[in-house]
């Protein structure tokens, strides 16, 4: 079974808001087995949204809209399905009378234009809206549907997650399909390809690689008659995966790279600080995003001044004039300054020039040393990252987090 | 002159990622008179994609593709706009000998698929991508266009801001349309709105408001024959706008609340530090975020676990035991122990409970403290924020700056 997405209204053309709402049901569909093959953005202009739904339907089993349900003149969507389909408007008693007692019970001025949120084409059922005025609407075209959903996300993502998915759950698509999410870090993405090749090309299950910075996904999908059978087909193909990436695997779909760190340190009983000086907090902030962090994680130095690298973490003065602050030197005394001011058995340290000015030919611009400092010692590595200041600064973030799983990984518990 | 979108990416379809390149393009191209009619999101699959490429080329002008671009299989964008415009494909030598030495300069191993990026239609010309391996391309098709874009963010964004806004505004569409941002902090949306009504209202130019956290954005946007005619618009209307909106005003489109206070700083030779508790990192980050931060910004600790607020920024262990750690007193301490302890002239602290556990009856999720301490004394608010952990972290930041910025204007240079 498959379907569209009609997303309508002129401001998500104009750029003026990000189209969550698309996601998320995109994201929901395949658990029921339906294939959603192509996203649509239309404007808030009925005779192109009309033609948009008829071009939908002519290929697609499901076509749904997501906006332009309100009581105003850009609202348009009602018309523009009934006309698609062919069908009458018709006023819908039951949800005109909810409105009028809603704005009532409220000491809202009553405008007849907000019945037009109470038609419906003829056929259409309502799904009720507990969230707001407009309902949405299951519209059969023969043996497809026009699904109407509404816009503001306080109200579609509640509707999406009670009656779609009870309703999508009741279509009988005969095929359920499973996914399962299997994430590395270390490799790149054409090389983690090249190891999963022959995979790829498989039909049921599939694989299919997400490059992230310093991290590749790989998305295991695989459909069947039940639930069962589906994941019957993952847990070899799970496994098999997992055989070949080895080490650079670190985890599954609920699983960040700041998660499995501090879930190993948790279990060893270590605790953890930093000492960030071009990121200025930014590996701070992402350890400490992890729900219950403050276990393991101690706290650390945001470093940026000298100043503050000498008095709180003990680099040396002659480090800073000789070396510098972007050098080998003083990332390891600023990982090691961090196990000490702070009391941990890990210390992890930032030190770069993040740009876009400050760079020279001997430290351009992106060179960045990481320094981790554990029971077992000191390793320092040194980067070269492209991009802009913001970009250098994630990368620090994320090769800090990678170097640190490298080591844990290297000695386990 | 028209243009569409067309998002390339099955990532896309099952809802694995939000297309906020698209917005992002699609809020930049009515500053050159180009009306975006539609936005379309296509799978990985040549024939559906050539397809949707030759249906957009014959309604509109332009048509961007996003993604799609990369060394992979599953990369067919280039293939397809070849096919769409009926032209063969050739490799660009320019673009495979940057990526032969792009790949021996990181000692990456070569794959000749690497190669797939250098490809492009006959006639199309390359966009330089420095923040990545895969050009873009601009490809005529008669007296229509298709451009290519590469899907990742940090190689898009920079893509749009720099060489396509030079091209689109090379096109020469017969009306300009220019907007300017005015930003101001600490008012709701709703007041804003009622405040500026009557210009709201306004045909050319218009004003619309964009609500953030913490903030809200007017945007002014005039259209004229010239650039001049349309700015001669704005003139009037953004001083009419800063007169209304008054002191709630911190900056323009190219202002952050981040890089006024530090602007500020700046100007009176004054230094900044942070104590961060809940927001391990957060509000440093965000301060650094802003190239030459560093003449202003210190540094400061992430007082994560007690110890550490002790140690580094001598908090009582009193007002610990007694007061706790979520507290008027203790955010109070911890803020003049950042100037203490770092030798700031301002010290900026948050302790608050970010949740989802942690919380109770008095001390519930949501509740922070923020201080900000001056040379004319400290301050400790109290906020109550509502949402999900991440949520609270980023109110928590941006109120820190809210509150910091109050400051430093009742005592203006």
């Amino acid at each position: 079974m498959t379907a569209e997405i009609v997303s309508v209204g002129t401001e998500l053309l104009m750029g003026q808001i990000v189209d969550t709402d698309a996601a998320h049901l995109a994201g929901v569909l395949p658990e029921y087995g339906v294939a959603c093959l192509r996203r649509q953005t239309i404007r808030d202009n009925l005779s192109r949204l009309t033609e948009a739904l008829k071009v939908a339907l002519e290929r697609s089993d499901i076509v749904f809209t997501i906006g332009g349900l309100g009581p105003t003149e850009d609202d348009l969507t009602r018309e523009a399905i009934a006309a698609a389909i062919g069908q009458e408007m018709v006023l819908d008693e039951r949800v005109g009378e909810r409105l009028r007692k809603f704005f009532a019970s409220r000491n809202l001025p009553w405008l007849d234009r907000q019945l037009n949120q109470a038609m419906r084409p003829a056929d259409a059922s309502v799904i009720e809206n507990p969230n707001g005025t407009a309902p949405g609407l299951i519209c059969p075209a023969g043996k497809k549907y026009v699904v109407a959903l509404p816009g503001p996300k306080g109200e579609f993502v509640p509707m999406v997650e009670g009656p779609i998915r009870a309703w999508l759950g009741s279509l009988g698509t005969g095929r359920v399909i499973r996914s399962r999410v299997v994430k590395s870090c270390g490799l790149g993405e054409s090389i983690v390809e090249e190891m999963v090749r022959e995979l790829i090309h498989a039909e049921n299950p599939t694989v299919a690689p997400y490059a992230h910075p310093g991290e590749v996904h790989l998305r295991l999908t695989a459909s069947g008659a039940t639930a069962e059978d589906a994941e019957a087909l993952l847990d070899p193909l799970e496994m098999q995966v997992q055989a070949i990436l080895g080490d650079a695997v670190f985890g599954g779909a609920s699983d960040t790279l700041e998660s499995v760190i501090l879930a190993q340190l948790r279990i060893r009983g270590e605790k953890l600080a930093v000492a960030e000086s071009c990121t200025g907090g930014g590996l701070g902030a992402r350890i400490t995003s992890v729900a219950g962090s403050s276990d393991v994680f101690v706290g650390g130095a945001i470093s940026y001044a000298n100043e503050v690298k000498k008095a709180v973490l003990g680099v040396r003065a002659e480090t800073l004039d000789v070396e510098g602050a972007v050098s080998e030197a003083c990332a390891r005394e600023m990982a090691e300054g961090a196990c000490r001011a702070f009391g941990a058995d890990w210390g992890v340290s930032i030190t770069g020039v993040a740009g876009p000015d400050g760079g020279t030919p001997q430290k351009p611009v992106g060179l960045v040393f990481i320094g981790v400092s554990g029971p077992d010692g000191t390793t320092v590595e040194e980067q070269r990252f492209r991009g802009s200041r913001d970009g250098i600064r994630q990368r620090s973030v994320q090769f800090a987090l990678i170097q640190l799983w490298n080591r844990l990984r290297a000695k386990p518990e």
